[in-house]
């Protein structure tokens, strides 16, 4: 059982954070009173405490109540009777550091395959992959494993960025680094562009959204899937 | 004694690899006839001995010979009257993993620091500092450590990008991530432009090309160094 949104991102340009998601949340967490929040990923500036008001404020907008994992005196205690989960964005070697040494990976996980309905977004979505090793993060922190959740056999590359035709830099593009990923891996990447998600309900991965994603397989041409389209078969 | 040219890249747009720094390159290697080439950062597409050919075309013209890494029965023969040494760009990830992998780390480093003409771009620009852990490269695969050479003591970020002020992208800026390295860490970094390089001769550490430096310090403001000022006192 699996009842997730994994989106690229939580803010679309010119958006009130996770406005554009509004309807899709609202339909996510219908049967949910209580959020657990998941802030590990904020690398500073504002402190677990006020991220997680920050995130309150949104969510009460549709009637239901943040708790963080912070505020619980253990991990354990925070996943006991837990409803529903929201992973926010940020850094990913951060969230998948404190994840680890805060035996967040299984429970989270265990959670999530028997139904708790999940909403990830940027490094909460990538956490759902095989493996982080598609992050566009810097590695700022050292985590003692690539390997994440599992909760479906690809892999995210949240806010996908296509190449700029007209760009000077020499620097790789996305498609580059994902080619260089298959070099030394095989499972597919999902690139994700801001304003698209993809919603898993049991069996099924649909791409919702307005925008198409490009799907990465090792040793195929990438290609463009359509909103609505499923990856249900994709691994 | 220290003796290397840290370039932010190998190649500038419009322009042959290394053409940008052939005059440095001849002047760095002056009482040099042999140049230990270190291929590890190439994530694939064209083999080591590929590689090595490619590069030994270009420095023929400045009348080097480059003999590789890989083309040793072990490291320490390699190192064995090691000359000069260049390390090529590719994915940091991967070229730090194999220099732990192949035992180069402690080698590497004595060679630099006793003086032999070192020549990184890119990736083996972002060695020469403290960490890795301000490339920009994706982890497609997992070393057993960040620690890099510390030839001196701050961080590079090769390929440095200003932020666009049109972007309607909400993925973080080359800023936005350095900032996030230093709530986590202190060491300097210096944000490299394409074009530019470091010239270190001794205790001296000059910025070379046309261009300025961003530098970032941990509770700073960032700043731009201009070309012909020193950084031997940043750390």
């Amino acid at each position: 059982m699996r009842n997730c949104i994994i989106a690229s991102t939580s803010t679309i340009h010119g958006s009130q954070p996770l406005a554009y998601l509004k309807d899709a949340l609202i339909e996510l967490y219908s049967d949910v009173d209580e959020i657990l929040f998941i802030p590990y990923a904020r690398p500073g500036g504002i402190s677990h405490d006020e991220y997680t008001i920050g995130i309150n404020n949104i969510f009460k907008k549709i009637n239901k109540k943040i708790v963080s994992i912070h505020m619980f005196k253990s991990t354990q205690d925070a996943f006991n009777n837990v409803q529903g989960i929201y992973t926010g964005g940020g850094n990913t070697f951060l969230l998948v550091d404190q994840l680890y040494r805060n035996n967040v990976i299984t429970p989270l996980k265990e959670a999530i395959l028997s139904g708790a309905p999940y909403l990830g977004t940027s490094a909460g979505s990538n956490i759902c992959g095989l493996t982080m090793q598609t992050t566009n993060d810097m590695p700022i922190t050292y985590p003692p494993n690539f390997k994440t959740l599992g909760i479906f056999p690809f892999n995210i590359n949240a806010h996908y960025l296509d190449p700029d035709p007209n760009s000077t830099h020499k620097g790789e593009t996305r498609e580059t680094r994902i080619k260089e990923f298959h070099n030394l891996n095989s499972q597919p990447v999902v690139g994700l562009r801001e304003g698209s998600w993809l919603r898993i309900r049991d069996e099924e991965i649909t791409l919702e959204g307005d925008l198409s994603a490009r799907i990465f397989e090792q040793n195929k041409a990438p290609y463009e899937l359509d909103s609505g389209n499923s990856l249900s078969t994709l691994n």
